[in-house]
């Protein structure tokens, strides 16, 4: 890749200071970078290294701009600069528009224009892949399922019968679409297996990341809105909602039927109980869990923060005893004002 | 699928209040049905909706009867009703009881009578799969383990060696059954690998998730009893035992030679550490970390609730103070009695 | 497996004390071991089994060499002794040193002498596999990457492209390696993809767990060093660095940039923030929050003890109010001090 920083101007309609024939052949950051590269100011946190710096380049807020050393591409949002940038420089294998001959593809199956199918596969009956469509070695799309135009499935993953995935979407290898929700009666004792009847119904432009769970609705579909965006591990629930251009970082958990609200975020770890309702910019810390609804915008958090263990030993004792502390405390109270 | 409401009648042995010829299409929660539907009435919450409801039948217990303004089913457990009856409607494809040509099945391997194995599946030297065992594609079945009748392996699974599942279990998509189970011992810091020599037992009708992870033993083997629901993405280390019926929500972790009960429900996300003991019948809540054997039936937990996190902050640097805080409290009592 | 206390004696570099014709078929613990097999002492807490264990041999430390009834293997450290005999006992299946006739291999690939690659798995253009190397069932291997010396990748791992791992390094099944970081900027409530463009690079002689996920970084590599063992359902996020040696026990979660130490040890569902670092000798306390870096070695903790629900929902409730229950302390102390 060899592109000069005249043509990134134009590309990310910023303001250059510096020569426009500078050809730059990669991106890395302040302190990594070497000649050659472009880099990039998002965090004031590393505001030092513009002087340090061997980059070619930086991408720089106008308040910046004066004490880089180099060139320097001036937008007002640097970290959107740098994510527009980055699909220049791809390092993703191109997608090969024909499919293996190792794949097998029912015949009931329809494949549009551009569809890319890679050793191994398996497309199964009746199953509807758009133009554009990219199936890793060794993925699954189970029957009646549909993926969108240009919707890029990578290695080993699963999608069973029933699951409809939207426009320019990514699932990364390892992840499971439509398994059975987590449904049983209990008879004396015994559980009894709820079929799970619905699907799962998954936006445009949607990033699912790896070895992720996302179980079919028990009779309607679990539903993940446009713009949503999901990390690694993530497990969602039967019949659970997310709204659109939520984030949810690595781990999390979101039990049966929940409906999460558009734009929140949700940091890594984080376990969501059953049955509730997140209002739309619900922000949760990591590892928190939610045990009620949300309903009002803003951030919230459980757990504790981090001590060395021979002082949370004690403190994990007291509160033990926290009750009986405060009960305490209020007697001194009457005690005293009386 | 069509069905008449007499017939579900019969095949629920449920009293019916109504028109037996009404055809039934499919099953709704009260809130979404539309005519030709059946729903039911399991939690009191959605009590009012039994006067909304567009459902054509409602499965309701015997005090809910005269509130239906439909038909109505009447079973004294409506959720176990509706258990049953979704099995009527059931969406997963049909087993196709034949082998697929690019399916790889070693020689040596024991395949029964009415075996479905999908595409892209191997079965390696010495498995054995019963009668009417189901293989998803790109399943893996390892050296010597054995498959009971009628169990279903959905895709994308993997199985070691040695590994044994009784009659009529699921396993989910991406699942990984015997890998090594997590031992090292250390050698002047460096980690030095023990054999994991032990295989994993699992009995009859135990449904496990996708993306789970279930270690084979050191020595003996892991074993899951009859019974047991694992929903996704569990970790259940090396030697540990579940006992029948046992329920276990998403994300759950146990450490390795931890020993739980019978008819117990560990909740998503719960953390129980290694050689511990859980009576028969404990009962954990979301997310708790179990850090001590629990010898009596009930309920537990550990972490704390959520609050809005500028809230938070201050109960979590009050919960590192917690310790001097008793002893300032404990002074005060003793001065106020002095 | 048939093996004589003698030649284990002279393999393990311990002092027998007994026949060292006898012979040795398996290993078991204390409890379980029968006639035939061999034990070890390790953990004090089972001492009193050295008199009741029907084993024919015990590996012990020199101090209870004289409490075994059967023959002894003495060695400073059992628990070594135990890890080193064990691999005389694997059950692990033999590689097969041959190349399935269902693998697809690219053209351009370089697999070395001795490779095992077993059926459906897929090895993609330029991708390099040193000797010895053994590949499970339908495991993929991406564009470019590199697999060293006598590594074992378990059945459908998914390896993207640019990925390098070192020798003598398992990979357990159902691990994605290099799937992209969670890398997105937002624009205007939409979030914008960033390319990963760096890989992962996996030193000598790591094993990873079944189904964990090891992105790839940024711009530069993910890396984790030599020696290193993660145990299963890990997510190692994008740019993370893990010092040699260190142990991550399951499902364990570490954010974007972190920097982990050496020799440290992280117990399971521990839950590591992005941009920190960890010293190393840094040891974490399960289902743990590190939410600041760790600069001293030592152990760290967060959370709250395990209690019955009921004394909980009083202590969790009281939590909420510890702020104010200080200031009343506070307050108290102020008034009986005037």
């Amino acid at each position: 890749m060899a592109i000069t920083l005249g043509e990134i101007a134009t590309y990310l309609q910023a303001k250059l200071i510096g020569d426009e024939t500078t050809v730059i052949h990669g991106l890395a950051t302040l302190s990594d970078a070497q000649a050659g590269q472009l880099s990039f100011l998002a965090n004031m946190a590393y505001k030092d290294q513009l002087q340090s710096t061997l980059a070619s380049a930086i991408i720089v807020h106008p308040k910046q701009a004066a004490e880089c050393r180099c060139a320097a591409l001036i937008l007002d949002n640097p970290y959107l600069g740098y994510a527009k940038v980055s699909s220049l420089f791809d390092t993703l294998p191109k997608a090969s528009h024909s499919i293996h001959a190792s794949a097998v593809i029912s015949e009931s199956a329809r494949i549009g224009k551009d569809v890319s199918i890679a050793a191994q596969a398996v497309i199964e009956d009746h199953a509807v892949l758009a133009d554009g469509v990219v199936i890793g070695a060794g993925s699954v799309v189970g029957h009646n399922s549909r993926i969108g135009r240009d919707t890029r499935v990578h290695q080993n993953v699963s999608i069973y019968h029933d699951v409809t995935i939207g426009d320019h979407c990514i699932v990364h290898s390892g992840t499971v679409i439509g398994a059975d929700g987590f449904g049983f009666a209990n008879e004396q004792g015994k559980w009894v297996k709820i079929r799970q009847l619905g699907g799962v119904a998954i936006g445009n432009r949607v990033e699912i990341g790896a070895n992720c769970t996302i179980d079919r609705g028990a009779m309607s579909d679990t539903r993940i809105d446009d713009g949503v965006i999901l990390d690694n591990l993530i497990q969602i629930a039967h019949n659970v909602q997310i709204g659109e251009n939520t984030a949810m970082a690595a781990c999390c958990k979101v039990a049966g039927s929940t409906k999460i609200g558009a734009n929140c975020t949700i940091s890594g770890g984080v376990g969501i109980i059953g049955h509730l309702t997140l209002v739309d910019g619900a922000h949760v810390t990591a590892m928190s869990l939610v045990s009620k609804s949300i309903t009002e915008a803003g951030a919230y958090s459980s757990g504790t923060a981090m001590s060395k263990t021979r002082e949370w030993r004690k403190s994990a004792a007291r509160f033990r005893q926290l009750d009986d502390m405060a009960k305490r405390l209020k007697a001194i109270e009457k005690n005293i004002n009386n």
